[in-house]
């Protein structure tokens, strides 16, 4: 039972503070003779790192990770991985003013409550940082799963804004900072950012996450299905408030006719004319595309000043005035599709060590 | 790591399938000296039960629960407790047709892929019939949080048609078998359920769940997140396909200013303006109302013919005669705060074993 | 985090006490697909049962296991399976005058000073009875383990009398109550048995365990060591002070060169000269025999009248009169056999689940 | 389930090999609030650290832990605690020769046979060089404990050689490398080990750990027995092959009127008339000092040659040039205290978590 770890057999401990020495995490578990190197993993860093764009925060992180265990000549060894990344652009200075002061919607009072006291330097623990780790460890589950298993994400609405469907790219995903999928829709998002960073304010955003590949028969029965592990992942990414599954919130409204993914035989073994279901059935994965969204709220550090308390109970106003993210969904995408490699590989694991 | 157990410090393991003898659970990590009779426990079971209206499925059980060990003289031990229910209505000669086709929508084939073959009469394992189980720990649950924290749930929507929020009450919600908040609301559904029972079909559903009088502090941060652990509880319950917590996904619409819960000094301790993070913040609980809605898909087994396959891989025609409910979502309320109990219990004991 | 749960693949979660109407537990992790019966279980329940020979307790408990779930037309399917044994000759009258007092070297003073109070009746949760549920396990992890990996024990010593190792037969284990491997050593240990009884003593004993077929590979390096582990079993057993494998702490006085376990190429792989490491090296099994060594102090209710003191604080003299062995380590073989045999299937599943 | 963590709500994840840039762990679950510095830390791994005195290995290892997480202005702050030490004296080309060769129990052979190959050098993840640690995340796991409870260890037999228990001093033990408990010993141990040294041969010891003012009621019954999670803990040091609890093997010996610990009532609570549970009954603490012994085989890693084979199955001669401890129980009784510390730390948690 740990607080900090996440997965079963595949499973990574993360450690670190926004304005410690470093971040980093353990990976434990994983299968021997896969090949990994940092330049496998760096991408995936690169993808998610800070500073790449007008459109987040500006501190900049060169977000270099280092492989200190588990590794001999470029192959896991089946020993722990212990992975570490610096912080080099921590400016503690920024966050004087608001050493006591609780900002809204954020964790500094929860955790002052819980703990007696708190790093509050950057947000200490609770700050979006350590989901630089949470890609890295996503890093290694890919090479897990293996390239007949593919996992991306993109971003789907900004505010009230959704994507334009019809115009979908995965490339396109490929080649903007917003990881919009639409060519058309990002002017539009990019216009909407900027006005709210000028705003001193901040937009909540849905991302959707796709894994394709997946076989049928991975999770389990009841307590650890797959569609319980992979919302317990989601909800687990900071300002994440909802996540659904297929046609997700939308199934309430669907009749069981319309919603039943009826089956036919195809050459190469089931085909569903439909997937409401997103992949997973009882809790096990179907074998079809396994489709995820997940709601993030608004940055809860705006400039626009809020009213709040301070850690003697007095009544103040809070402005955040450090380097943060107008939509914290914008950096999203890279690390809700590490979070559903790690699930995927742990039941990957998982799976094998009970059916063999 | 389990397949069938919920909860860390205070868990339980569920066994047993829809047509054996018996389900139970054992429930581990139980503080001793807490009040426990099965005199208890048989309400909440009572509520959840089939075979209570013409809107949930005919199937009589008793679903009287046997304590067999952790109790003496009326008090828990602090050893596990045994909870036993038998299955007394158990018709298999219903589901002999569907021992080879699979239904779409349900884990038959998802199983069967899995482990080979499968328990079919029932729905096996796969059955909502396990949920009796979850109830029963959530009643043992709710004796370790005590008086001061109540936890309630109603439907507030099905298929198309959302409660009358303006017409909420929490007394209306025991008066009726739809768990609906609204007198206003009920006659509506009523109508609904009734004609859509009548067209073998089924609808979805939408819960919604809160736990009120939660201390701050409960929760940890990063995986061990309360609302986390939340939103892998309800996604485990069989049909549900979504989670959300506090305004959810409705946050995506929100700016920074407006989703920022705000707080001024209290009497007796912060009082926060609104509670868009539906009482938790950065994963740990902030003293607010817990607010947590799940969203059910529509019953898989449906009297109207749905294409699919059989065990072969050949195609056939399936139709679902045994007796189920039109609506899954109806009888989930109880479930769900059962669910929400326990979370919150094992969060109690493991917030007491750090923190003291 | 569980108290009451063995095992992590392949677990098992006990509960019950000795007086209650059952005890029992649940197998959570079996691969589907072998077979099981009662019938395949019952012969090491019937091995370890009380009641069979004067030089045990005299209670008489038929110890019939039930299969409540799991298992379909003589299969495991991969959900939990529940196992019960119903308790039928508890009496507890037995006990009335021990209700308050604590009857040294049993777990009667520390569960008080735990708990705040305690099932005293039959010693309650801390009854050797519980054993019945590991032996119940065990013959499960048997399947499997499968026919090629045969566990077996036998007691290698009583108080200051060791089995003559020169007149060893496995066959003579089956044929004699003691699990005495020597016809020759027999009588004597029966003898002095008898005389112990008389005298209202009690004795310890030594329980030696081999595991012959397990293949190399099996077992984790630093904390998931498959000593480790067994290691912790054992310990686990009621009365268990001492634990070694191979050499154990005679090899405390060997040189290096008499310790190590020399290698020759075999015909069939790696033939090592001795097994002083008992079977596993650096944590991991090496192919060769496992051999493990328990020691059981004598039984703590004993006839003749010891020191004491109650719930009070007062001081008192205690006499246990109930049916108790006047030699727990007579029973202790099939449980010590069992335990070994959960590890290996745990640890068969766990080396199957990271390394394929 | 993770094979590179020890513990449950105090746990500690280790990661790192002989010859790689650093080892290190993460600790998960300490409580907040408690003093924490490297200066704090550092005396212990100085106690353990190689190439003190010429009876241990000559490698230099500076030993300096590094905190990179979990502490703010020098408490602990309830957040993962990430410990790192780096290696500095690190000689790979010592090992080139054993890179195929299996030196005889070791664990070169069981690494390859598990995961197809392995990091060599100085025995990689396998390497004694882990327990290092083990012994960082004792030193936090003190700090939980607090001045209340000591954890003091010794050697108590070096080959044939067992100290003179009628001169004890823990005093003296901290004088000499040796952890030599009594000035008459020392001088013998010294020339055996001398003598053994230059022979290229090696010695098994036996350690002793006392834990002092650990209170009642620590523990729990039947699997999470303190006793056996202990005895899990020593067994999973490098090197051991036995453990046992109080009177341990000698309980076999004694009759139940010997080995009762009768109690009486003393000023402050119970008084125990001897401890021949060694401080644990019924799984739980009893109050009375805690005491462990564990046999530590002769090291592997000897000049003399031996017999073995190697990745290629021919037969060859083994020699180990590398610098290595002649007996590594010398360097043992640091990281059996370590261990202790870190079950006991362990164990106040749970029952804070279970029992208030």
């Amino acid at each position: 039972m740990s607080h900090n770890t996440f997965g079963h057999l595949f499973r990574f401990t993360s450690w670190g503070e926004s304005h410690g020495p470093a971040i980093g995490c353990v990976i434990d578990g994983c299968p021997p003779g896969y090949l990994l190197t940092e330049e496998i993993i760096q991408p995936y860093l690169d993808a998610r790192k800070p500073g790449t764009s007008r459109h987040v925060t500006q501190r900049r992180e060169e977000d270099r990770v280092k492989i200190l265990s588990g590794v001999f000549e470029n192959r896991t060894t089946g020993a722990p991985i212990s992975l570490l990344i610096e912080n080099t652009d921590a400016r503690s200075k920024d966050y004087g003013e608001i050493a006591d002061a609780y900002r809204p919607g954020h964790a500094d009072y929860t955790y002052n409550a819980k703990y007696g006291f708190r790093d509050y330097r950057g947000g200490g623990r609770a700050s979006a940082r350590e989901t630089a780790v949470r890609v890295a460890a996503g890093a290694v589950a890919r090479q897990i799963l293996g390239d007949e298993i593919s996992i991306a994400g993109a971003l789907v609405q900004i505010g009230d804004q959704p994507v334009a469907r019809d115009d979908w790219s995965w490339d396109e995903v490929k080649r903007n900072a917003l990881f919009c999928p639409s060519a058309k829709t990002l002017p539009q998002w990019e216009a909407l950012l900027d006005q709210t960073r000028k705003a001193g304010s901040s937009l909540g955003a849905l991302i959707e996450v796709v894994a394709h590949g997946v076989p049928v028969g991975w999770g389990a029965p009841v307590y650890g299905k797959l569609d319980a592990d992979i919302a317990g992942a989601m909800m687990s990414i900071p300002a994440a408030k909802g996540v659904e599954i297929g046609a997700g919130f939308g199934a309430v409204r669907l009749t069981g006719e319309q919603n039943a993914d009826e089956m036919r035989a195809g050459s190469d073994g089931p085909v569903f004319l439909s997937n409401n279901n997103g992949g997973v059935l009882g809790g096990i994965s179907s074998g079809q595309d396994i489709i995820v969204r997940t709601a993030f709220k608004p940055t809860s550090s705006i400039l626009t000043p809020r009213q709040s308390l301070n850690r003697k109970g007095e009544e103040v106003e809070v402005r955040t005035k450090g380097r943060h993210d107008p939509c914290v969904g914008v950096r999203a995408a890279p690390i809700a599709e590490a979070m559903l490699a790690c699930v995927l590989a742990d039941h990957k694991l998982r799976h094998r060590g009970q059916c063999g």
